[in-house]
């Protein structure tokens, strides 16, 4: 899509710009690699992950609680525009496939997500946006912590960024 | 995807040989003017159609019953390969919202469909998959005639096609 528009009753929306350029944060979020140094907040950890970086490829991830309880999660990447923009659900299993509800997630909260990366100055204007079925969705999302915690695993891409 | 894998529990499929040749099957799945004329089968009716011909872009049509009930459906296009292979879900609305089951058909029903063209002589060898979250929904879909409902309908496209 050329465009998305957030509705506030549906979406949440992280934009934040970050001095590391578009490149170093697409390969943060599209390497197994590098995945697992960032993608979850601390102390919880991401114990596996799995890319195929093509429409109606698979996304998969393992975090992992620090008391050490493993939450898989399936999803199937639906736009891969290269250091421009990701866009993956939980809605559908690889090859398109949907979701049973309940079986997508640990948690069971199903969500599409869009990343989009600018170019700013000699960093990016980074943009997570999280697209919900209904407000009920987008108020657990947001009380499970999506601002912290996409914020703070933000943080931990850049850092990782910064060593590469 | 390169190359889809149907899953016998999961997944219907309906594969012929059609002599009117791709770029024609194309138009008359892709345009609304030729959707209304050979969607559904007769005694149905396709009373409505939208078409915004972009993964991630809008697919709506209207079927109207023999007795005048109409049947909305809402989805979603998620690749669109000229000529050759289009893609879309129920299980996403337009922007590639999550659906609520329940909403997005009349019938319940959620599925991926991906139809393949492929030239075959002066015509075209034409695929369909139905790609279901379960063995249930496959099942149903197959009840409520699948086989020979896209079958008649696919006629009916080749008749519409035969006179463009």
């Amino acid at each position: 899509m050329k465009a998305f528009k957030p509705d506030p009753k549906l979406d949440l929306v992280l934009e934040r710009v970050v001095d590391v350029p578009p490149p170093l944060v697409w390969d943060c979020w599209t390497m197994p690699k590098h995945l697992k140094k960032w993608f979850t907040p601390a102390p919880w950890k991401t114990v596996h992950a799995e890319v195929d970086l093509q429409p109606g490829g698979r996304f998969h991830f393992v975090m992992q609680s620090p008391e050490g309880q493993d939450f898989p999660n399936t999803g199937c990447f639906l736009e891969v525009v290269k250091h421009e923009r990701l866009v993956w659900t939980n809605a559908l299993l690889p090859g398109y496939r949907p979701a049973t509800s309940g079986a997508a997630t640990a948690d069971d909260l199903i969500f599409t997500a869009v990343i989009s990366l600018k170019k700013h100055g000699k960093g990016t204007k980074y943009t997570a946006l999280a697209i919900h079925k209904n407000p009920g969705d987008m108020e657990n999302h947001a009380k499970m912590g999506f601002q912290d915690g996409w914020g703070k695993a933000l943080d931990q891409l850049v850092a990782l960024a910064k060593k590469m």
